[in-house]
């Protein structure tokens, strides 16, 4: 059982020296810490901040500087596309430029997600050399574009050249095989700079990061086991099916997740539960509300906990102290329970107390294997 | 602010059962690590015991294993020569042969350094095969000599064979490029062995450690920062300018130093601050005297705080316990102090309490990443 508290870690209110967790009253936490082992991860390396897709990455025991996510893929995740394989993905922004072509408003004034709407089913669904192009809108002035055809590959540079008062790029190939993607971007970009000729402000649009899905070896593959994935947020989907987790139809409170889990409780033997609320409250610098968002996870607990799994792991993907408002490189609090980890003294679950855990500070890639080690999954190595 | 106290950490004394920092009173530091979050680090790897250089370009952030700097060069930079791009340098003894040209001591009874530097004038300025052949004292029996021409690379052999009874191996090239170097190298060797015939016991010189300026990326370049050095000991400072910091002149004083350091704490956005002194009294076996280095840089240390650096990182390149008189390979004491940095509840700057700190134990690679990150000027990686 892997409970994310997505931006878990925190750093001290300088009122009362305290973080959100040491914060929030959390008897079942601190009972679990207690009973179990507890220490500090980095999702990526000290002093490193993680972006959402390296820091779950991570948790599954994938290397996130080796299996890097791209942008245009991560945005598709991100509103649930049903992407396939061999699919080109781009982030684009629909943008302003002046009558020289020189980009003015990167975002063209961050239009409504229903303007955008609008749009993206103007440039929707174009073939340009067998290639079908899928245009879907993000939020605001975001949206993807998702280039389907045979044998394209993504090394191609990027059109949004990110500054004002100079055009769009034209795409470049970074490699031979990629002429004929870079083509066919650049032929996009022409027909939709025609289409969106009479709609200024948004008269153009801007095109960056590239890429396919990675070729990851799902969870079934690596550890043998049958993975089921529960989040409200579709991004949090989107990196469990990545991994080969099946998704869970859930609601969007806590409650909604624990009782998912309790339904499909006799039907996988592994679960990814992730809670969002911690991070936003966390990126909103609302220091009382992640407090707040804790405590009822704390609460919820109780239903995981009649469940009796062999091995819970309780962390974060990595911290967003309401203080910084932000993501931070900060490590993550963790605690492994299962009937064979060795305890330590620690006896409440905060960032203070797992500095001196039994399981000290160590990269996040290497839970998985403790907590199949826990869960006497895994065989002795050599003789 | 990166300040080194060389081989700051230490072993206790039988006595009193508390090493040099932990006898040394030291209320700026404690105050600091009470603030600041501390550990432990490793400028190598655990049981390795660093040399000068790779402690010093593990703490600026460069892997001291890819980046191994040669002996030559480390011996001139030791000398403050003025390398140049290009330039091959090896380490020289002057030595005693016999009349079968056998090696019977490998020092030449440790000669003097005004006798060295006398011998050095007398091989220096050869030109061989358009390559001018610079060679310059060092201290006793060692030189180095530089050859500066056209297209020469390092690899090739040693001619020293490291022991007594045998003659001085000939220069091989260990790469079909380098066989110009090695003949270049073996006709200064011949041409000193005529030069010093008459100068019994130094009537021969045997070289090793060929070796050329390791091409690093300057720290501009990795950290987009403005580094500065401050720093008595030649050596020292030719480290920093191996990864691109700009020498500041200064005294040779600790209240010199952080003297230099205010008065050009405006120009700069990175600074590297290297105190000598406890390096050398752990190297004397000299307890108490490091003890009081160790105090008189705590004192000093108000100097640096009324700057109010965003981050301060005190630390040192390894461990040179009084009670070894050498290197060794303990990891050394480290605190961190930043605005935004997660206090840990060590209160003492010391060997023991650093055990307990929020850091861990880790890599001195990590420093530079952790430092920048609190300074907040890394970015999130991945989205």
């Amino acid at each position: 059982m892997l409970l994310v508290i997505d931006g878990l870690g925190g750093l001290p209110s300088p009122e009362t020296g305290e973080t959100e967790l040491e914060t929030a009253n959390t008897p079942n936490l601190d009972q679990l810490a207690a009973k179990g082992i507890c220490g500090l991860i980095d999702p990526v390396s000290p002093g490193i901040t993680p972006g959402s897709a390296p820091g779950h990455l991570a948790l599954f025991g994938y290397n996130p500087v080796n299996f890097n996510t791209g942008r245009g893929i991560l945005e598709a995740i991100g509103i649930n596309f049903d992407l396939q394989q061999g699919d080109i993905a781009a982030r684009g922004n629909f943008c302003t430029t002046d009558e020289m072509g020189l980009v003015t408003d990167r975002r063209a004034g961050r239009i409504s997600t229903e303007r955008c709407t609008e749009l993206c089913q103007l440039l929707d669904g174009l073939v340009i050399d067998k290639v079908k192009i899928l245009v879907r809108p993000v939020r605001e002035h975001r949206f993807i574009v998702v280039f389907r055809g045979q044998s394209l590959i993504p090394d191609v540079s990027d059109s949004d050249p990110q500054q004002l008062g100079v055009a769009p790029m034209v795409i470049t190939a970074l490699c031979p095989e990629a002429d004929r993607m870079a083509g066919i971007a650049n032929q996009f970009i022409a027909q939709a700079r025609t289409a969106l000729a009479e709609h200024y402000p948004t008269n153009m649009v801007l095109l960056r990061g590239f890429s396919r899905l990675p070729q990851l070896p799902t969870m079934g593959e690596v550890y043998k086991l049958k993975p089921a994935a529960i989040a409200s947020y579709p991004m949090y989907r989107g990196l469990a099916r990545l991994v080969g987790m099946e998704i869970l139809e859930t609601g969007t409170s806590i409650e909604d997740e624990f009782m998912t889990l309790k339904q499909n409780y006799a039907n996988y033997d592994f679960f990814f539960l992730h809670i969002k609320g911690t991070d936003s409250a966390g990126e909103d610098g609302d220091f009382d509300r992640k407090v707040r968002i804790i405590e009822q996870v704390d609460n919820a607990l109780s239903e995981l906990l009649s469940l009796e799994p062999d091995v819970i792991v309780v962390t974060g993907d990595h911290s967003t102290p309401a203080l910084l408002r932000a993501h931070s490189w900060h490590p993550v609090p963790i605690l492994l329970y299962s009937r064979w980890c060795r305890p330590d003294r620690v006896s409440q679950f905060s960032e203070s107390a797992c500095v001196s855990g039994g399981l000290g500070r160590f990269p996040a890639t290497q839970i998985m294997p403790l907590a199949m080690a826990n869960a006497l999954k895994l065989n002795k190595f050599g003789a």
